[in-house]
């Protein structure tokens, strides 16, 4: 028999049978088609990654399951390497004297797609500067607006999704290990993140490079950071990278995260440096609470609001409302933030597969910001955990 | 006199005459308002620079010149520390209870915007999971789309805006020179990148750091890549980062940027490992003629087209049209690809002010890909280079 090679990546069969559920959307939609414009979407149902620009580029499945692709001649032969589709309709360029809608008009025509059409998009989306009539208007066709079910299709992830973002999680902690064990008093963020990404990313190579491939606009290898959560400034959840220098008294929230085969995983926690005021242990451990409390809600069948729910009335009963300042998690997957969201107002129902980041968070002025994120799978029984870094504030305690 | 300190970032003053200008805009469209969703509009305008997520945000702008951002609960004093626009609404979370766009619909109607509103998305995009109803549908009123003048305006770079890029260009200068030296053979490609992008991003804190933020999505710091274009994988342009090993006779193509308070420039050479072949030396020249042409035709009244004009007659003239791929540069600010563009579909007015990248390509399968992209700047008489590493043969030739 023919010897199978160790590979990591997603097989052709299962793009195939990811665009057999994408016949399902046209069947359940009675549209004539599907064109999907959004990055993602088209490296999920086809395997093909690459650098969305003002170029239009496009997957199209007509109902009759023939299936295409739309590109700029400049990506001719990258996608002819990656993607599991053979029919490739390609313009000139962008804008050129045929604006490239033009192309995707007369493909559609070929294909079949007419009358109604489905697409995440009324026409490409106004990216880099790229500027063109909806699709609608267009060919004359009505648009139906897919996006919700494409969604709900990407969010339960398959065995080999979850093989890969287990494996995004272990190098995740190697890079939040290295900016944990890199971050001393004086030394500059930026500097120390660098650093710890740097190091993890060639250990990742070192040890798994043959079989590996980045394929995310989102991260290149592994990353860790502190995102400019340092500090008093650790109180701005979504903070920027800048130039901030470690303090003793500081409180951090340290993330990580890496690119496998565009899939990434999410890591985070809180850090101190030095020994922790009275204040600071208090929100760590309510923090902690907190998250222990949303993991153990999470099991198939629920809403996804229930532990959102449970979340809430904890920062209610202690008193933490001034402190709260997000839901409790959100979904992962080839996107770092995908739907549904463990929030108050999201009822859809947790599915085994689906992969959430676990995160409640304390904010408190001048104290500072106090985050722990998880990556937690539902099962068919429960839910397990992916991530396995340290928790508790004396293994996240920075000595000076 | 109180004493002003050195700063690099656009001034608040620059801002608020950027606002003057969008109300010419809204005078223009004959529009109650408008809504900018895009997070790059929303720093253009407002200096306010966050990560995009599926939490709406929006800048909102009414005919009375009142301003106001829609944010998230989360990002409030991230906002109130950034932008200069100080009438904020926030709403609790996304999704939650009440939809983040009803509290958008209460907003613009307090602040009178009813009618026809401009946007440059008929809602919020659905970014990373976030679903959401049509503005136009929630609000009964006319979505009228203002994305093209938006645009035009950011494509006329002020003089605070290039003074950004050009210090931009200086550390993309240390940034490739470094990768240059760092490439030998045997080495793979992400050990090269990040070890010159680290070391450019080190020096670049201690040399400008106090003053220095970084303020964008697109990079951090100064970074340096071959992003895959390397061997005969140089002949695909846009390449994903792989994990390539240098060979002697490699053609590749090295690119690098940094981001300044949200600037980011390019700057891209091409480099051969080894004795050059005489097909590559032919290719190099070519590829050198072409940059230089463009360059030259450069200059304000001109159509952006007569740029890329002269360069397809040239592929023709030599038989090279085999060997093209795309057109000839485009525009970049905030964007590291922004519009116009150097295509002869692209009738725009070439006007002071305007930067352009300058990059012509030549693709030739098994030989490689050759292409070096200059940052120009049309100037009132003609055009100005804003990059300036070697561009021969001979110092783009790596010895083994």
């Amino acid at each position: 028999m023919p010897l199978k090679t160790t590979q990591l990546k997603i097989s052709d069969a299962e793009y195939q049978s990811r665009c057999e559920r994408l016949a399902e959307i046209i069947d359940e939609l009675g549209i004539s088609g599907v064109v999907l414009f959004d990055a993602d979407y088209i490296k999920y149902y086809t395997g093909f990654a690459f650098i969305p620009t003002e170029r239009p580029m496009g997957f199209v499945m007509a109902k009759s399951g023939d299936k295409g692709l739309f590109i700029p001649r400049m990506e001719l032969e990258h996608a002819q390497s990656m993607a599991i589709i053979k029919y490739i309709t390609y313009y000139r360029e962008y804008p050129d004297t045929n604006h490239p809608m033009n192309v995707l008009a007369g493909m559609l025509g070929e294909m079949n797609i007419t009358g109604k059409i489905g697409a995440d998009n009324d026409g490409y989306p106004w990216i880099f500067g790229y500027r063109g009539t909806p699709l609608s208007e267009l060919t004359g066709n009505e648009f139906i607006n897919c996006r919700a079910l494409i969604e709900d299709q990407m969010a339960v992830k398959s065995p080999a999704e979850l093989a890969l973002l287990q494996e995004s999680a272990q190098w995740a902690n190697l890079a939040l290990t290295l900016l944990q064990r890199y971050t001393v008093v004086g030394a500059s963020e930026i500097e120390v993140a660098h650093r710890a990404s740097n190091d993890a990313t060639l250990t990742l190579l070192d040890t798994i490079g043959p079989i590996w491939r980045n394929n995310s606009g989102y991260h290149e290898g592994a990353v860790a950071t502190y995102r400019g959560q340092i500090g008093r400034n650790a109180a701005i959840p979504h903070a920027l990278t800048s130039n901030i220098k470690f303090q003793s008294g500081d409180v951090l929230v340290g993330e990580s995260s890496a690119a496998v085969w565009g899939y990434v995983s999410e890591l985070e926690r809180t850090m101190i440096i030095g020994t922790p005021s009275d204040d600071q242990k208090r929100m760590f451990d309510h923090m902690l609470n907190l998250q222990t409390l949303a993991m153990e809600v999470l099991e198939p069948g629920k809403p996804c609001s229930a532990v959102d729910k449970e979340v809430r009335a904890y920062f209610a009963k202690h008193d933490l409302m001034p402190y709260w300042k997000h839901h409790s998690g959100h979904t992962i997957g080839l996107r770092y933030h995908e739907g549904p969201f463990l929030d108050i107002g999201d009822d859809t129902q947790l599915k085994a597969g689906m992969v959430f980041t676990v995160e409640p968070g304390l904010y408190i002025p001048e104290l500072g910001g106090f985050r722990h994120s998880d990556m937690v799978v539902v099962t068919d029984d429960g839910a397990q955990m992916m991530t396995y870094f340290p928790r508790t504030l004396e293994e996240l305690t920075i000595s000076v």
